[in-house]
């Protein structure tokens, strides 16, 4: 039985540079482990920190385990005003010091919590502007930073979430391929990728061909959902559009023998968090059933040709209802 | 019961930039004819004019007969060689004059062909670098062009095709509130718009808010279908990528009464344009049989709410086959 | 002499949806306005209303006062929390009203502040997902809304600012044309737009074509500057990637006579306000300079012919330095 | 003194999918290199192989050597008729040993006529649809193609120029970072990489890093200049748009010490192949001067700090003309 986790950004306030004041009203960390946990769907979370001030790892934990909820991961928030210009590549070194630590403590809280990896999607890594930064300092740093916490923790398990833009106008980790050279380059095994379909889309990628190449150099590390309007990290619910590609991204995972959970990364601004989840899960449930159904030997046997218009017919029949 | 009709083109040898050979051998205008329905699926094609040079208006006539084809519209070649810096609004006035001379010309062949409408896709007015061109000119000369030659034939339908750039790098006729701008200024009730799915795509329309507004002033003429990467003109078969908004676009069609054919507009490159057209028919079928039967009651009411969620569980429901 | 104006917001707090405690400390509405006016840079300022809540319209008219600062146009907050599901044309009708005595209200702050124009950016009027509202009735709202605004105050000049997108997936109010078509079903005169260069960039317009459009209907209101990478509202400092696209924009408002001051629209989210503002005003002067001195017959001769590579030659010759 | 060189087809006729009939009349190879040669601008040429059919390599020879221009490279057409459904990756055994033969023998053509590499524009290796192939296997076929081919001739350098799409509407050699990894999964010395500035720009990369990373890895066969709207190949004349990351670009290039050509990528379809050939070089001699007289202590020092507003501040006062 598949299962299915999600970020704890999904349940908590969202804010945008225009509603200030929030989406929503503030919520304690714990409330929203709650909302997380009531939502019913998910099995666990990636849990952002640090927590709430006030909030010690034990309550985290003991409030997960109340709602039945695994730690998938932690992941430093590495990307708020205190790295706002850059946090592993900052021009600062103090700065670039303050993440290495974050990332450091970040492992300590992963293994108290039992999560399964840490986390790092270095958002605020890049820039901005032509002319900003000499690209091969700004490399140098991301690797380095790299080998630094992989090589600091061997037994721990990390993964980079890559995306080519926001909040910085272009990122580092930007693209499956960009992300694979630099993780090659710390030498690290323990180092890997978090694949986000919607990610991969809006990095002109086809997030398909990004997950089987991942896979295919032994570092896929999680594996993350949603939609976009290929242009920007929109966080849709799944398959709100793109439902033939989301279907062949499924499809590749069963290939591959993915059976960890599918973790959703949706950020519902102006609709109920469960509501985006349940819409999101239910389905992924169809899109996995077909998926699962395709009739295998004709649709390897029409790619073995090529043959676009076999295997969109093939896809087509399975993926579409048919009314009576 | 719901007819299709296509472009000519899609059965015809299509050239890029690159395999300036063809993608197929040299096919005349009867042969191509005789192709499009062959395919069996088609009642009806949209035909470039002029023909082959040996090729008489009466031939087409006949083959189109001997195929049990209608002329859906006649579409003057203003954009090849002879228009290639322009047509309607080109720098050059005998250009213009010649231009719509063949714009003329394309009625008269229209009437002889019992075509509906005379559709104009002016695919090299336009400009490709900054500076190039007087903005208020060419939209002058854009205005006076379809003033001139609907002025001239009032009981004539005419349909303007709109389309964000290719070949030129920004085209005049550009998006739908852009073309029905124009076509306003001109006065002239016998001038609608042609909304092709992918173009609206690409121009970074929702393809069912275009066919809304389109219908909405009274000007629609004429409905295309497509797919493509929101980027480009690549015009995939219909479904291909945007299953969701397809069926949207075809719900609004049936929600405006629309109950005319829907052509097709597809340049099936590497694929058999035979089996490009089914495809299409066959996705087309299926989804607008799901568009008929959407409950909608229920959605209506999601949407009187704006609840993204709602609508999209119902929608999911409805469009994704259940397998068991 | 040219003046500038900016948007009180540039100088504020900046958040995002990672950075949720800001790029910066909170400031209040007066001490934003002191550090517009310490920038020295800026002749008026556009006023986002309401301002604090402890604050009075008095207060702010002497803080402009006090730093010389003109009230450029009132723009009511329809687009924070309380209107996080649409203004003007949301779903619900207690909202659509509390937008509107918004509007009502900040006409009057207006007034009291002798500000220009009343602006609408009507940011959160439009839709997400497929199948969301219907695009009828969403004109519809929007439409009614602005008449009844105009409508009310006659002797008011108001301008709606489009934009493709953001917050929203989609809004209503999305490209020049599509603006105009509104306003001009509305009936009104005093409504008209304002055309943000970077909006157009990522609408896929052509900047300086849209402006011609606009002032060619008798609807520009105002004119703002800054820049992106042609798929999102980055909202870099002026000519910081397209120096060409912004003189020509700078051209085309010296043709049309546009004898006021530019706005500039920026969000320095890791830069000193002030910087952001001296570095593009000093851009801006540097192109409108050039823009003064192009050969306007020789440029005139080039564009009557379409002659892209003689208009290019005019363009590069005059912009760039000619280091010895 | 930098020297320039172009590709062939800038001279040639050029067709695409409108224009069939082509946006000038039919041209022989060695008619089109007497243009190339008679523009005066350019030291050398990118031959396209085969030649016409009654054309030996010598008389290829002969014609270059009379008009004073290097063989830059050759490049085998993989990419028309005979391998529109892939060259090196088609799904047909034999396609793919047709490709590897013409790459073998390019080779020889290159020998020839004392070529500096063979390239390889894979164009229609790739896919359109999602579903059509098997990418694991379509990546096997592409690095197991280059093994030969470069096992085959030790002694001789190869570079592949990437490209995200067309015509395909998805290539396997997309992006600089995932042509790196597959070059490197070669395990060939003599495979490296064609940096096009505008195929960088339109898979969203910026050119400078790109440009920066293949050079770091030992990698960087040639540079090619043009422009576009960051969605396409437009193949506009350098700097009509992005004069910045032009300039990015170059500075780069000489930071790294390039010192060979700069080779040009244009296709202009309307204008006369000889004036944007020069108004390409003149801005590239413009630019490059530019370049060089950047205060290079006062922007390390900017790049060190990750300083936007003074790396800007200095570009754009070193870039623009300062008209009194």
């Amino acid at each position: 039985m598949r299962s299915y986790t999600g970020g704890l950004w999904t349940f908590g306030r969202i804010i945008d540079r225009y509603a200030t004041n929030g989406y929503g009203p503030e919520l304690s960390t714990l409330d929203t482990i709650a909302l997380a946990g009531e939502s019913g769907q998910l099995s666990g979370l990636d849990l952002n920190y640090p927590f709430d001030p006030d909030v010690s790892v034990a309550d985290v934990a003991k409030a997960m385990a109340a709602h039945n909820l695994d730690t998938v991961c932690v992941t430093p928030v590495i990307y708020d005003r205190g790295f706002r210009s850059g946090s592993f590549t900052a021009a600062d070194a103090d700065t670039r010091r303050r993440a290495i630590e974050l990332a450091h403590e970040s492992v300590e809280v992963a293994r108290e919590l039992g999560a399964g990896y840490v986390k790092f999607w270095p958002g605020q890594d890049g820039y901005d502007y032509p002319f900003q930064v000499n690209y091969g300092e700004l490399r140098a740093h991301a690797v380095e930073a790299m080998r630094d916490v992989t090589g600091n923790f061997p037994d721990v398990q990390f993964g980079i979430e890559y995306k080519l833009k926001e909040p910085r106008n272009r990122l580092f980790w930007s693209t499956a391929a960009a992300t694979l050279l630099a993780i090659e380059d710390t030498g690290a095994d323990n180092l890997g990728v978090v694949v986000d379909f919607g990610h991969s889309l809006f990095a002109k990628e086809n997030p398909a061909e990004a997950l089987t190449l991942v896979h295919g150099r032994g570092r896929l590390v999680d594996i993350e959902l949603d939609d976009n309007y290929r242009e920007w990290d929109d966080d849709l619910t799944v398959g709100a559009l793109h439902l033939v590609e989301t279907l062949e991204f499924l499809h590749v995972a069963l290939q591959l023998g993915w059976d960890s959970a599918f973790k959703l990364d949706l950020f519902p601004y102006r609709e109920a968090a469960g509501d985006a989840v349940t819409e999101s899960v239910e389905t992924l449930k169809r899109l996995e059933a077909i998926a699962a159904a395709l009739p295998m030997d004709e649709l390897r046997a029409a790619q073995d040709r090529h043959d676009a218009m076999a295997a969109t017919r093939i896809v087509r029949t399975a993926l579409l209802a048919n009314p009576q």
